[in-house]
């Protein structure tokens, strides 16, 4: 039986907003509470790619318009897929990880309902702010399902081996306070959980090197299943390169003279550069 | 020197009870605080078998009878190994990771001491519950002993490795109080360990399903080494093979309706199945 | 262009006391806030290896005197090298990590400033006690430079993934009591940072045996890479040699006697013959 799937408007799916060199992202179908369909996935991966590679974007933050962060794969298309109708699976689809590529910071702000897929997105962004009384919870197990694309790793490097246990195997909703508590998000006052993620955003923006952010966050994230010794080597390798750059120069210079930096926009080119050698 | 060891009758060593879908086993050696023999391992270690195999079984509750869950290596014993005389040395034994293999949730309620041992063995269960007057400590240390049976890497697993460190090298007693602020267990109220370790056991057993636990619980547990990428490509291979399983369908059709889940028992042949990619 | 540098008195850049079984060794360049630079590097792993040799020590606090812990490299280094004028690169040196290879608990006990170099020696020590009022920042970012040393590694196995790109992408200063909370540091009461350290280092001092904790800092420090079965099946190789050391022996007597163990020097032939499985 092939259900009935209401149809989006595609030019509707994504906000993109830049300001201040923080672009933020926004799911945009609060009529559904911002549940998951592959257009809007399509969407979000796209518009990721955009402000990649928008030189005017230093920091990226993500999260869902109206009251809630994602409920997850909407019941339309989940229903489908139970019932053997296979709206794109995922093995056709890109990689939930691909924010986890994205080299600039993503940070989430999480309000209302995270759950399933919109778990997912917010595990894979980088930094997560959430409001106390947001509920959170991965679900899969009370679906049939077990841990999906890498979570099993990625969720334990988060907040730990128990901790992920007890979110993956018993599939109970968390507050936002409690996920906060885990280690899993830092506490955003009250209503406050976007303009806190701008505001860290914006931050990073005025004061990091996009270069350095950007090799950053690869080696933290190639780091997960690393070597300690491989790491240690790794990062003399790049550091041989990376202190030729100028904004290595300018960060020093900034803070004698204790003057904002002017770093200089991502250059990608610099990133695998400094990553041939692992 | 053979020291003279107090027998055990066998058939008293373990108690078995099964209720709403969760079996409490529980180490009956009060009179000793439960501390650790080798035939308390083995009923131990053969009611776990038979609860992995018992359909009833959804999810596990382990504990210690009486006022401690166990204080480690009954003296006894130890001073014997200490003299010499190796009463089955761990390399004869089975090992005492075994549990992490038992394909349903292990909850342990903690109360009193929780030693060596007994340390280990809340350890390699899924989830803690901990009383806040609880006593844990690694011991090993002071008693000339390394972290034993891979415990130098599951306890940075659960705490990270700066609190394993301060477990491991200090040997120092933590409450349950502290242990829980470390992640490493859920606080529960006092006397209230066993019941609330139930109680959470018996919400798994109702909403979750069989196969995506056991699946769940072995992902996790190989992830500890695996690079994200791999256990990425592996859940979206068991996935195209769960999917097609009876409890996708119940899992979703039952949220949908807003019923309670009829999950089908365990088939550990599904687990076989959709892990032989790995 | 070269810069100026001041040159330091190498016999006054590092102390060295040794009490109770306790090496404190104390960074001394109080006049620069102890800022970094290759000479007190030198003289601080030269002191490491003094205290790894001496028999009278059973555990290492590292601090800095005065104000400040550390507050990174020296400026007039890093202005220096920035401007291309390589001052010993670190490649020229010895790991940073080197503290991690010494066989005696490193308790660090950190107040004041803690950046930069200064926060990766903090990373590297074992345990860390931290001052409520401390400002601890890994900065490289702010600097242009990517997680150096290890970092990228290291960090996360310590505060988790989320916690260590929060760290590692914002550069942000963290108060000692935040640093605490998120599991990187122990807190101390205000001004007794240096004061619990010694009486933690103490208690270790008095009642750990030497080859255990030797062998014990290895296993964890391998095994933030190490599969977890292959981590227990060298634990238990390991055990076969270390129960035949006279340290399993008078553990166990001593506590049976409810007495201070007399356990023996450390002896680094048995840390080498224990790890020859590895």
């Amino acid at each position: 039986m092939t259900m009935d799937i209401t149809p989006d408007t595609d030019t509707e799916l994504v906000r993109y907003d830049v300001r201040d060199g923080v672009a933020v992202i926004s799911w945009n179908r609060p009529h559904r509470n911002n549940a998951w369909t592959p257009a809007l996935e399509d969407a979000y991966f796209t518009q990721l790619r955009v402000a990649a590679a928008d030189d005017e974007v230093k920091a990226i933050v993500i999260t869902g318009r109206g009251r809630h962060f994602s409920p997850g794969m909407d019941m339309q298309h989940l229903a489908s897929a139970s019932n053997g109708v296979h709206n794109r699976p995922p093995e056709e689809r890109e990689p939930q990880t691909l924010p986890m590529t994205i080299p600039k910071p993503i940070i989430a702000a999480i309000h209302g309902s995270c759950a399933g897929t919109g778990f997912i997105q917010a595990c894979v962004a980088d930094v997560r702010f959430v409001a106390p009384d947001a509920k959170l919870t991965a679900a899969f197990v009370r679906r049939g399902i077990m841990a999906e694309h890498g979570l099993a790793v990625l969720l334990p490097a988060i907040v730990g081996t128990a901790n992920a246990l007890d979110i993956l195997m018993s599939g109970r909703v968390l507050s936002g306070t409690e996920a906060a508590g885990l280690g899993f998000a830092k506490l955003a006052a009250p209503g406050r959980a976007v303009d806190e993620a701008v505001a860290y955003a914006r931050d990073i923006a005025a004061t990091c090197s996009p270069v350095a952010l950007a090799i950053t966050k690869k080696q933290v994230y190639e780091g997960i299943s690393e070597p300690l010794e491989s790491a240690r080597r790794d990062a003399l390798d790049i550091w041989k390169k990376l202190r030729e750059h100028g904004d290595f120069k300018e960060g020093v210079a900034s803070f004698v003279e204790r003057r904002a930096p002017r770093f200089a926009p991502l250059d990608e080119q610099w990133v695998r550069i400094a990553n041939t050698t692992s």
